[in-house]
């Protein structure tokens, strides 16, 4: 039995959903949602229908999954837990400190109409938290260490375009290969924010704008840069979207513990990803989730969920038994 | 309420199990059991009962989860079923052909009895499986990489020393780097068994034996060495002590796959391990499993289960509630 999607935003997010969709045999899309008129949306797939928002719930019947694309700030605080009154959903809500009060509001919504909802699901939130508790759980006595990068943050990309005099930038998070390389060491270094990352900005000027202030207030920013070595380059707009219009991250989940009667043995577990579309591979994983959301729903399952209360074998398009002879 | 273990067999992986016991406070050891006189095995915790495996079934109410901590190749097939009938059981069955059959007849009884039989949990099988498993999830279209060391292969030393005039070896797999750097750059290389890893030697000779014959039995050993580029040094048994007496391990699953509309997009996915001790390793796995079969068990579970099927959060001591604010 197929598991019928609804993604309900339409942005790069949601397209990576309709991409990701395709490439599971045992998901299909059924609509598209959108706050937008729906005649200005054009979607990949032919024959899907795209529906305005307040349509919703006329496909109750016709969808298993809805899963949410809309954005952490405002979007998905209210989304979530309104639509987990009527459906299973999927969201990827990434404020990770206030996580516990959205799983909460989700939780209560979700358990008293019996849906599953599935939230925070991604790599970061996602696969890098449970990595994080994988290698925990495992070697209780260590040190967990996540790096970003090199990749674009979209937020430390959007606070230099409100800079008096910026006419478009780009922001990638590095990570410092020294500091890396320590601690792949199993070394336990302490590291401050300015040791673990750096922040290169490619900005486009408007005319006339001063390019010496614009640099010093793009460094001194408090948060988002003022405790980072951050170097800030002049480009044309050409050159910003010939060379930086993807939307590549990745990053590095890292803990080094120790084991034996005396701790006299070290190991040191490293997850990497490596990624050219951010939002693609987060797609990937709601996708994925929608998946064990349905396969919950079906064991009479409700409430709120996480990748840490998932099992793996739930994400999976295989059977137990397949997982076993091929994969264990 | 602690998991008080049962540890059944105590070599390597028995005493990795003692010692992982001590690092993780909500676990406790109980009893060791052994095939040998109990006399004559003196195992580290202090006023912890050692013995004969005869006397288990005295344990059963004394005992959460045993950990079978015998070999695949004859004690595991035996055991996993049989104790299954009474206890709640961990092990690290690990003839990946062997499983489903393996899976099968524990699963057999431990239905009948009402136990959660936890098998085949470690590293390979068992952490790399679950990587193969979510990468796959997440990237359907992709390909997988499984590279072992470098580290100590017990079988491949075992059968070194069965080779008529050696007195002692030690086997090291290796992964090739430049097969490694083209995977990870996500080339998605065909490559063969000699392609991927080369094998390395440390033999210590018997008196008068012939170093030349030796080494051309070693290298053209079928199954074991014949298929890869293999190396041997002769060493004294000092160096052998001295150098090589440690068992570390570790390797690489790698997964490269692609994602969007035209498949234009590449991700790739990559879980190291670097291991000073493989048996420590593993049974910090097992211990972590038994506070996850302990928590299936209160919950009336029963059944053959594998990584795969555990909620990645049972494996943790932390609660759902400061896995969600710490970790996720």
């Amino acid at each position: 039995m197929n598991t019928r999607i609804g993604i309900l935003g339409y942005g790069n997010l949601g397209r990576g959903v309709e991409c990701a969709i395709r490439q599971n045999a045992d998901m299909e899309l059924s609509a598209v949602f959108t706050r937008r008129d729906p005649e200005n949306v054009s979607i990949l797939t032919e024959g899907v229908a795209v529906c305005p928002l307040a349509k919703v719930m006329e496909w109750k019947d016709k969808i298993d999954v809805i899963i949410l694309c809309g954005g952490s700030a405002t979007d998905l605080p209210q989304q979530t837990p309104e639509y987990a009154k009527y459906f299973h959903v999927v969201d990827s809500f990434d404020t990770h400190a206030r996580i516990p009060e959205h799983f909460a509001n989700v939780d209560l919504t979700a358990k008293e109409s019996g849906h599953i909802a599935i939230i925070s699901a991604g790599w970061d939130p996602g696969m890098f938290s449970l990595n994080r508790l994988y290698a925990g759980a495992i070697l209780p006595e260590g040190r967990d260490y996540t790096f970003w990068g090199r990749g674009v943050s979209q937020g430390h990309s959007d606070a230099i375009r409100r800079v008096e005099g910026v006419k478009n930038a780009k922001q990638y998070t590095v990570p410092v290969k020294e500091a890396l390389d320590a601690v792949r060491a199993g070394e336990n270094p302490e590291l401050t924010t300015r040791q673990k990352h750096t922040r290169e900005c490619f900005v486009v000027l408007k005319e006339g704008a001063d390019a010496a202030k614009v640099e010093e207030e793009i460094k001194t920013m408090p948060n988002y840069f003022a405790d980072y070595d951050t170097t800030v380059h002049f480009i044309s707009e050409e050159e910003l979207l010939k060379n930086h219009s993807g939307i590549p991250h990745g990053g590095f989940v890292i803990r080094s513990g120790v084991t034996g009667w005396e701790k006299e043995n070290r190991h040191v577990i490293e997850y990497q990803l490596k990624l050219d579309s951010n939002p693609e591979f987060t797609s990937s994983v709601l996708v994925a989730c929608a998946r064990a959301a349905h396969r919950l729903a079906r064991e009479g399952g409700a409430g709120a969920k996480t990748l840490f209360d998932l099992p793996p074998a739930y994400l999976s398009a295989m059977s137990g038994e397949e997982l076993r002879a091929k994969l264990l």
